[in-house]
């Protein structure tokens, strides 16, 4: 069984590395947001990407499922001593990546070529395709700041600011990244990983073409909330400041036109069938790699089951 | 007594740190050699200016003299995992310089504007300055391996492939870089710091303009060969490869035309006066900062009895 899965950043890359521990290789891949992407101290800084390709590779940092394990931070004080803000924490290791990725694109190579280069250097077998290799940038409108770029509000003002919606800035004319339209063509099933879906999901889908590659696949989204609240990042708050329940009914009323089935935690009982869609009750919480596997076998099962 | 330093690497910079401490740092520019420059994994790296810099700030490594002190290597352990070349030594402090030099200049800001920013944030007092903002190559011409550039050459080859000349690519369009001409006008006399000849004061004295800014003005030069031996690098394998005796009498013949006045080690006596000019016999070996005053005292009451 082919799976494409759609992924954000750490829940995503979480699950992610389930279905690889699941699958064979060569039947997964992984389309993962770049809205998030952006420039930094001249840097090109794809975190979504990275927290997948570090995640599969068994080298992301565990307690905060984003940037490497063991990573120290001398390049960031040396940088903090000569006056630059580090709002952004860029580890040492991490950095390797970034600084490899910026001289490749400088070359003209292109960011799904600079992906793949980075997986076989780390040894990561699944395929990992940025969404598009054309630019697109994440905005986040917000009621006191304005438009802000999306690592400024989810990094330096941590979710703080209120959110009245989003534009994917280049999106319109963003192409899909070489493979993402044959990955899909060739999957039996696809996979909306537990990431937000406003900001990590929704660019992916919106990308030209995508969504219409959906079309008569069965698509299973695992909500990325757990009895109204997030594991991780804003998702929850965004639902409530955009005038939705913050609830996994209110995720798969969200992908509702896409889905053909839907993952939520147990936790989530009371809410209800949120659609007329085959539903999984079961543990959405990944605190392990046993977890993760888990939840992937579960996904995996219902999808056989459609 | 206003005095311009024309320097390299190591040696130079421990003189020009020698006569930042004899001198009101108004009354000391630094005129570096950026031949050496070249770009490194999409980094633009000034070895010269970072020496310079890093010594005069009090952050260089004491053991090298390049490279920044109590540096580490997490980042470039990373690159080798990922499979870079990692013959260049990037430290993680020192990569915090290339880094926002890189951004800098991609901004659209020019290197001496960024060394300004640089000296500013290590609080280093006197003026250094690049010898030019445009790009000039240094081109080793070896034996071997035909056409290197200056770091393949001195780093990853380890100055061992035989030399037979050089080339300074850009530097004949290049412009001195701005305040080089102002500061030698302005300056009372000029000191040719201890650096290799060839690679690193030869191109400061060609940039256009240069060489004829100097004319009139006392100029002295402190020779970096003691005994026929240098302490750091290839000027005296040069010296020989190109068919002269490396001793201080061929670094005075190097610059004859220009010299007011000349330093020489002690143990260089029996090499005898190079040339019909003020000669200083003394210790020029520089083991630690108080050296460094000590030299550069001497050179300048060399300069104020001519």
């Amino acid at each position: 069984m082919k799976i494409v899965a759609l992924a954000g950043g750490v829940g995503g890359a979480k699950l992610v590395d389930g279905l690889a521990q699941a699958l064979p290789a060569s039947h997964l891949t992984a389309i993962v947001n770049t809205g998030d992407d952006f420039e930094h101290l001249g840097l090109s800084i794809s975190p979504d990407l990275d927290t997948v390709c570090y995640t599969l590779a068994g080298i992301a940092n565990p307690e905060t499922g984003w940037g490497r394990r063991n990573d120290s931070f001398h390049t960031l004080q040396a940088l903090a001593d000569a006056g630059q803000a580090t709002w952004f924490r860029l580890g040492d290791k991490d950095l390797a990546t970034h600084i490899l990725r910026t001289a490749r694109l400088k070359d003209g190579a292109r960011l799904s070529q600079v992906t793949r280069e980075l997986c076989q250097a780390w040894q990561v077998l699944p395929r990992v395709l940025p969404m598009s290799d054309d630019a697109v940038c994440t905005k986040v409108l917000t009621r006191e700041h304005g438009r802000l770029d999306f690592q400024e509000y989810f990094v330096r003002l941590r979710c703080e600011p209120q959110v009245t919606g989003f534009e994917f800035v280049g999106l319109e004319q963003a192409l899909p990244a070489p493979g993402v339209l044959e990955a899909l063509r060739e999957s039996d099933a696809v996979v909306i990983c537990p990431s937000n879906p406003w900001v990590s999901i929704d660019p992916i889908l919106a990308v030209p073409g995508l969504r219409s590659a959906l079309s008569g696949k069965p698509v299973v989204a695992v909500s990325p909330l757990i009895g109204g609240k997030t594991v991780k990042g804003p998702a929850a708050k965004i639902f409530s400041e955009l005038g939705f329940q913050p609830s996994s009914r209110s995720v798969a009323e969200h992908y509702a036109p896409l889905l053909s089935a839907f993952v939520l935690d147990r936790l989530d009982q009371e809410a209800g069938p949120p659609a007329p869609i085959p539903l999984l009750w079961t543990d959405i919480l990944m605190k392990n790699r046993s977890d993760r596997l888990r939840l992937a076998e579960d996904v995996l099962n219902l999808i056989r089951s459609l």
